[in-house]
């Protein structure tokens, strides 16, 4: 075949035989991933930050095109605020690979090992997940924080960036893929979908066996499509509902600095509060109201809270089960522990709920009863976070049950396989 | 509503209505359990098994309904054997509940803890999955296994057995929740769905929110229906495409005893092993062909296999991808390590592989480099089994590379909570 045959078929071939034809090349090179020393793995990693931090003129002149782009578009200033690059933001990006490549490698732990009484030697030893398929919207900094994260666990990542950022991101995967080549690993660990055809979205989703894990990376209304359609699994959460229950034993000075800080830090984030539930006979009330009021919040809250000051609105029934993302938040008055418990089971997103008090026994009770992804004692739900647990960097806040839950990091992109060593055993 | 109204509304709801019921109903039970002591749930096992017991005549009287209407309805001896209970049997399903009541509570554990710079102290913590729903089919003692498995781990569980065992599994499952009843904890913890609408499995495949997983237990169609259709996660394996490598520095005799048993103990296990790679540099592949076929084994053979014995058939090109479950062994033979691992990757169903072989290096190659769930040196196939890896139980095997992989028994049916304990910390 000719080689302008070749490009004909490419440019005409369909979205499921594009990514069909990407995630063959990424579970190959994946395989190859795996067989490298850590050590490679690093130096390709470092290699890539070294890359990005040359190709700043490229990678800037790109952004510039997208943001041009975004601007004759009409994207809103907020938009614009998270496609744009800069040097310094540039720098950061290169700098959160380099980190990643410092973290220790989580491929070949030994979660567990038993010694059988037969003999048989058994050890459950952490492997990657495989190919990783990330879903994203317009921050360009995903396409190198998630190849960072998933080279360094041994896998293979098929980066799928939104349309506004097309050029950011070919520019900057570039410049990653000549990193990481220069270091002597497959640069095909690293691919980015070419097309931006929104069926190709759907073909990563619909591609069970050939893509491993999918991890949508945006606002709520690409995560709810991500989790709807996927036959993939889907490491993800939608919302973050999140509740600080500020207890009867509640040391007042404690419960104000965290109620302010659980909201107001950084209103646009998964981890800020949604909703307050303050006991009934929590001596506090007046003041942490006023001092949210104060501070530049709107209060949406129930009878008994808004009789606590005169700017208080009326809370309607939807205002329990919305994350507003902004300096709103819902205020209800309950009752002890077991309504406060009853009101999170009934309106929590199960990503991050709080309590504060004194009260070592309801503390304890929070802890166990309430059945979300983290549980706070006399702490700020915006600590939900990979850095701020220590894990280096995350992925993405998982929300689902199965295989990990909460920040997700390098651990939470490997899996792990029995290795049995015998000395000549047959069953009986 | 009058007792018949509400008993024509039941009888008239669909599939669906009845399953959300069913699903409500088990995850308020769900968070009962988990409210409850360790001492409880195993005491309510322990009640569980001494019910069993007591209901023999009920239980058997049932069961010969079931055999009846099966042999009536011309099920093969192989069915019908799966599905008979006698005294024995049912003693032997009483004693597994309560051998299970024995094992440790992985609720609670702590995975792993760390303290950070600002006085956080985190905690990751075992908690039960939620709801799991079994889909199964005709050995009734399923209906006690899983059940016992699931509420020792704090685990709902919905079953839905198969038609043929209808009236051993109502037994079995009254028995189950009168001894549950008796010792404190929720009778709705182990629900039995109670139409044999074949709509309900649909309902509970797409039951997500409600089921937390979804394990399958039976044959390849029901397993392939189960993974196709479900939107709630599944944990399962489709096929046992198993192989066991004869590598060049394989000790002859023990090649040829492993070999024996890893095909011939139990053929019709997921663990038994359908293809024999034979190293050309191994010294007694004409031994090994031999004792196999001298044990009843059919061999199918590539043209070197043949050349071996000339009672070696020709294997087809679907041979090296069919698990027989049966007396027939595919057989070929292989240049080198590395052509052992091309020939598992492209055809094992990622269950369990093994090596024979004395050299160290080989085998740690192998360990590494082959992507099965269960990866073995020197060992016998036939040893996948949670019972025989030291877990007490399993509720299946799982070749999905997520959440679990190998045998899973109660840490499979457990994730993880993150407790974050404070002193009042604010996020800067």
């Amino acid at each position: 075949m000719s080689a302008t045959a070749t490009a004909t078929l490419s440019a005409t071939a369909s979205p499921e035989a594009v990514i069909e034809r990407l995630a063959r090349a990424g579970r190959a090179a994946q395989r190859e991933l795996a067989r490298l020393p850590d050590a490679t793995k690093a130096a390709a990693l470092r290699a890539a930050a070294a890359a990005l931090r040359a190709a700043e003129p490229e990678i800037l002149a790109a952004n510039a095109q997208d943001i041009a782009a975004g601007e004759a578009n009409g994207l809103t200033g907020a938009m614009l605020d998270r496609l744009r690059l800069d040097p310094a933001r540039l720098a950061g990006i290169a700098d959160a690979v380099e980190q990643v490549a410092g973290l220790p490698d989580p491929v070949g732990q030994v979660i567990d090992a038993t010694h059988r009484p037969n003999g048989l030697d058994l050890r459950r030893v952490r492997v990657p997940v495989g190919l990783i398929g990330i879903v994203y919207e317009s921050r360009p900094n995903v396409t190198a924080d998630a190849a960072a994260l998933c080279l360094r666990s041994g896998n293979a990542v098929l980066l799928r960036g939104g349309s506004e950022a097309v050029h950011s991101n070919r520019a900057i995967h570039a410049a990653l893929a000549r990193g990481i080549a220069a270091a002597g690993a497959p640069a095909e660990a690293v691919q980015l979908v070419p097309t931006q055809d929104r069926a190709a979205v759907g073909a990563m989703l619909a591609a069970a066996g050939l893509i491993d894990m999918i991890v949508p990376r945006g606002g709520k209304s690409l995560v709810a499509r991500v989790q709807a359609d996927a036959r993939v699994p889907v490491l993800a959460h939608l919302d973050g509902i999140c509740h600080t229950y500020l207890h009867a034993a509640a040391d007042p000075a404690m419960a104000k600095s965290i109620a302010l800080n659980a909201k107001m830090r950084r209103t646009g984030i998964c981890g800020a509060m949604e909703t307050l539930l303050i006991d009934a006979a929590f001596p506090g009330a007046v003041e942490v109201v006023k001092a949210l009021l104060d501070s530049g919040c709107e209060l949406r809250g129930d009878a008994r809270a808004r009789a606590l000051d005169p700017r208080v609105a009326a809370a309607s029934v939807d205002d329990w089960d919305t994350e507003y993302l902004d300096a709103i938040l819902s205020v209800a008055i309950v009752d002890g522990l077991d309504e406060a418990l009853a009101h999170i089971a009934a309106h929590s997103s199960a990503h991050t709920d709080a309590i504060v008090t004194g009260d070592a026994a309801a503390a304890e009770r929070f802890l166990n009863e309430v059945d979300s992804a983290i549980v706070m004692v006399n702490a700020s739900t915006q600590f939900a976070d990979g850095g701020e647990f220590g894990l280096g960097a995350e992925i993405g806040i998982a929300t689902g049950r199965l295989h990990a839950r909460g920040p997700v990091a390098l651990e939470g992109l490997t899996t792990y396989k029995w290795q049995v060593r015998g000395t000549g055993q047959v069953r009986p």
